[in-house]
């Protein structure tokens, strides 16, 4: 039987990575094999494009050419990895799918949410994920966890809070649009709550 | 006035960047500014992607990935080099372009024209070449022409002479379909010859 693919969204700080490990766990324990991986990235070529991607100053690419390096990587993510995994009936977890493409570059920096789903359906056809969990949090508490967790700032956390509450709108806008697909979780709890609540709702797909 | 792009597609050692040149010093002695430039590539961010995609060996990065990079790159150079130029009233002569992708990767790899159309559109809208030229030339005349000028070899070199044939036909074919944007030149003559033929043609867009 075909695995199923699961995406995990949402912004900084809202624990995706540990609930992804959490999953794979999760998963095992019912017997079933699962792969975790993350966006953009994935696969050796896609972490290669991540690199020449995010090491470029802010402001460096235009916006569009930003959407065709992501898509770029995701292809490679899709061909190599993610399609071969369910087509073997191992279960996929990824940390960031299309989703933030099309919340972070689709609106947030006005590429366009019918722009980006286009040039989706180019790299992946009617393939999306089976499941997505957003974890909503307020953007202070986020970027309050990212920075007592690293020093380092990256694109996105340099941003300030008005942006990132746009983004967090535009997530919040999508999941209620897109309902069938999308579970919206309160990543505000610990770690171990949320975890609960997202096996909860994969007891039903399993 | 809005200047007008030009560009210059065909196979290897048919002489495209000799005649962007040649172009260049025409185009100055009738008092038209003109820019010559290169795909893939033409910006720092785009030479990055040719270095990236080029980097790997072949086989390496799925087709259709390949096609994203490239329209990555050509995203770029449109935002940040043909666009502003012909916006300044200048000439473009751009060493490949998108017809490039159409018959290598679109064809010549099995990604599929439309396909490679489509993702260009994405990127391009209904902006294309005012003129393209067709350097066409013998398979065998090119690549001995290639061999005498460099021990190195680089991507499409390496491949077989059938795999040539097949460009050369998809580059005539494009042609011959969308003959009011495409000149063909028959590249065997004489780099002297091959300037005489385009600046004639050029002279009626003056």
């Amino acid at each position: 039987m075909r695995g199923r693919f699961l995406s995990l969204e949402g912004g900084e700080g809202s624990g995706k990575s540990t609930q992804a490990i959490f999953l794979v766990e999760f998963l095992a324990r019912r017997g079933i094999s699962a792969v975790a991986t993350r966006e953009v990235g994935g696969t050796q070529g896609a972490e290669d494009i991540r690199e020449l991607w995010l090491g470029k100053r802010q402001g460096f690419w235009d916006p569009l050419t930003e959407v065709m390096l992501i898509m770029a990587a995701r292809r490679e993510h899709l061909q190599k990895v993610i399609l071969p995994a369910l087509e073997k009936g191992q279960w996929v977890i990824s940390d960031r799918y299309v989703d933030s493409t099309r919340v972070y570059q689709g609106i947030g920096q006005g590429v366009g949410l019918e722009k980006v789903d286009a040039v989706y359906r180019e790299i992946a056809g009617d393939f999306w994920p089976d499941r997505t969990f957003l974890l909503d949090l307020p953007v202070r508490q986020g970027l309050s966890r990212m920075h007592a967790r690293s020093t380092q700032s990256d694109r996105f956390e340099d941003r300030e809070e008005t942006f990132h509450e746009t983004l967090r709108q535009a997530f919040l806008d999508l999941a209620t649009k897109e309902g069938d697909r999308f579970t919206i979780i309160d990543a505000s709890q610990t770690p171990q709550q949320v975890r609960g609540q997202i096996e909860k709702a994969v007891e039903d797909l399993c």
